[in-house]
């Protein structure tokens, strides 16, 4: 039996989030994020068709300089203005019955004690529904929000990283105990004070006391999502994430990065399939394959490709915005910009001379354009390479969704490729619906702490 | 015309929150406060009924010791299990139109940067309805959950706060100008960079580069609400607070600390009525004086005495747990418990010979006993005292809500001394219902950041 693929909704609280420009879209809603209505609007749809999670992604800084500054960010809506996601969840929460409700966080943000209870407080209000895109910030103005003078080093940023979900695996599995709340009228006893401990957490980055001050809920720990790609981020999420959201170039190379972060999974005592794979792919839709790419061309003619420069560029740390598009590949002489364009040009396949050749061909590497039935088929192609499901990006909001829940996942229902509406069941926690189990295996690293404090 | 009073619904979210013990009554809904449907229900229903606002008070550790220890506390769901109150007011958001949605929290939590992008968050999801409670903590395990290793001193704890409101402020009203946002589609400029605006906060505490990631949300700076009762935490509250908490003992007392309030914050440039001030009150009613004592009396059997000791001791730093509540209050030697039993005794009228006596006057003092008409006849002398609302205190969630609404508020309106419902206009902000103008006036300190930072 073929096992189906899931979907995730990778969406922003801002304005232009992937696709740059698409905001401008006369059908479009993004342009109105700040409304709470237009998420409480597409989370219900996602729900209704079919859809496993909503994934908010975040930044907390602005990209790093285009053209000498951040004055084109503004103007595009480049990530900025953003909205907490976090802060949204609830109201999500309370308008939905089963879809999975993800939001991006660093450990630069918040204190550990102060995210674990959210975390938990937000875990209960949903029913077990939550889940955290554990992310390490690289925009150097996010640190200058933060108290610090300039970025921390990639690596130290991981060793930071590991303390801060130690604290909140400690507070999460072991502060309390499963049948410590006991909610007794007759006896008048709240909860058992055998039964709830303080972490006395003594690290390099924190100090923590506790007790949690919340009783466990659903999940106790979140659904950990996780996207780092440098060899400490792939470790990372080989030790601490369930589900890991990549954006291979093609299927053999997602086939391959799969192969070596399980491998690395089992190295750190996991199993293979605790860990599930999403790939990150937009769709453009049509009745024929002639439609699909005439809808195609519309949508390249309404990229910001100032934007898809800048947001570039940030992830390599240098400026784009001198870069001249039409000039051949070969000429562009700035070290690090000539070897990033090498390294991107490997990852296409068509013919490039110019730098634009090269981001417009780049910008398509994850799109996907046909029929509903040619779509499936290239889906096809990424199920059999291992993933575990499609992070869908949007060019517009809702209608990429509305037509990949009325036109694409039909299709994908005939051929076992996703799950019949009647299996998607409400009331479920999420890690329920991902695993068939509430809590975490017990070969994660969180699970140690479990009854790990009994006496504190 | 008499001016009518406010009403705001003071809650934990949380077990046992003031009047202890009563967790355990059969009609009460605070046992499950968990569940975010008992929140939805009770916001509906003071939304409803004419309540202008929710209120959350919280705690981010535990009490102090009781007996030696922190047991009781668990045992009594005194304050703990708590969930963090801003986590679930976007779910009582999206589910009301009008009331004002107020949480507490300290600057020990969290940095000052994400804390005003999830404020400013808030305030757009509930169209302006964000209050904020600003808290500088006491309890010694707070502390110790984030990385201190005691309490800070208290009147360092003010000058932070000083800083951290300060930091805030830039970010809420000087990082962005009211024209920067123009989601012009059709220029494809999303907002102004001209008009948005780094802050470069460098202070003893903190160092912000900014910009605000979230652009203006209907009120900017939420409604500060503050309830410090010390010297500097009235220095600050006369400062910075719109509206004031007080739990004063009698109208009188009221009436002296109201002015006094007000000639400071007159002294530091601001009018005398740019803050409220709130009593805390709690109500036994019944339809004969004769029902209400017979009420009270059941009520006062239902009370956790130890969890009154524990949390009183508890603010004043002592542990009151092994105290004979038997003895005459002369006998008592400890030197820190004589002083302050002596205190509470100049607070209360009444017959005081053993502690028992004194702990169940004391608990008497912000309670009104009686029928509908009486409980109105004392809220006249508050009223009159000068106080601009009521802070409503429950026994029972929802019942000592839905018994004020339905016997007397109606009253109330009779006499003018309550807002009638056709007045209570949806779709306005807080501070326009409380102030009528949707932004701080120009004598609030926050108001200087305003086109402080052009040209950065």
């Amino acid at each position: 039996m073929v096992k189906p693929l899931s979907f995730s909704a990778f969406v922003m609280n801002t304005a232009s989030h992937i696709i740059h420009g698409l905001w401008r879209d006369e059908k479009g809603q993004q342009i109105n994020f700040q409304n709470i209505d237009i998420w409480i609007d597409l989370v219900k749809k996602l729900e209704a068709g079919g859809f496993d999670a909503i994934f908010f992604a975040d930044v907390i800084g602005l990209y790093g300089n285009y053209k000498d500054g951040w004055e084109h960010h503004i103007k595009a809506g480049l990530q900025i203005p953003s909205n907490d996601p976090m802060t949204i969840l609830s109201a999500l929460a309370v308008h939905t019955k089963r879809i999975g409700l993800a939001f991006t966080a660093a450990p630069l943000q918040e204190p550990p004690f102060n995210f674990a209870r959210r975390v938990s407080t937000l875990d209960h209000v949903s029913n077990g529904r939550t889940a955290w895109n554990i992310v390490t910030n690289s925009q150097e103005n996010a640190y200058r929000n933060f108290g610090y003078e300039t970025l921390v080093a990639h690596d130290e940023r991981y060793r930071w990283a590991d303390e801060y979900v130690d604290v909140l695996y400690k507070l999460w599995e072991g502060s309390w105990e499963d049948e410590a709340l006991l909610q007794d009228r007759e006896k008048g006893v709240y909860a058992n004070p055998a039964k709830v401990h303080k972490i006395h957490h003594v690290g390099d980055y924190y100090r923590v006391e506790g007790p949690h001050l919340v009783a466990p809920s659903p999940q106790r720990t979140p659904v950990l999502f996780q996207a780092g790609a440098s060899t400490a981020g792939r470790s990372f999420g080989a030790r601490h994430a369930e589900a890991i959201f990549i954006v291979s170039p093609n299927p053999e190379s997602a086939k391959k990065l799969i192969q070596e972060t399980r491998d690395l999974a089992v190295k750190y005592g996991r199993h293979a399939d605790d860990i599930q794979f999403y790939q990150g792919l937009s769709f453009v839709i049509g009745a024929t394959e002639e439609e699909a790419r005439k809808k195609e061309a519309k949508l390249d003619a309404q990229i910001d490709i100032d934007s898809i420069l800048a947001h570039a560029g940030s992830g390599i740390g240098i400026d784009l915005g001198h870069l001249d598009l039409d000039s051949p590949i070969e000429d562009i002489e700035t070290e690090g910009i000539q070897s990033t364009l090498q390294w991107l040009k490997q990852s296409v396949t068509g013919d490039v001379s110019t730098v634009r050749d090269l981001l417009y061909l780049r910008s398509k590497a994850n799109r996907i354009v046909g029929t509903p039935k040619s779509i499936a088929d290239q889906l096809e192609k990424w199920h059999d390479a291992g993933i575990d499901g499609i992070n869908v990006i949007n060019a517009i909001i809702p209608d990429s969704y509305e037509q990949f829940i009325t036109q694409v996942l039909p299709i994908l229902r005939e051929r076992g490729l996703a799950k019949p509406l009647e299996q998607l069941e409400e009331g479920k926690t999420f890690r329920h619906a991902l695993f068939g189990a509430d809590k975490l295996n017990k070969r994660h690293p969180a699970t140690q702490y479990r009854g790990a404090f009994s006496g504190e």
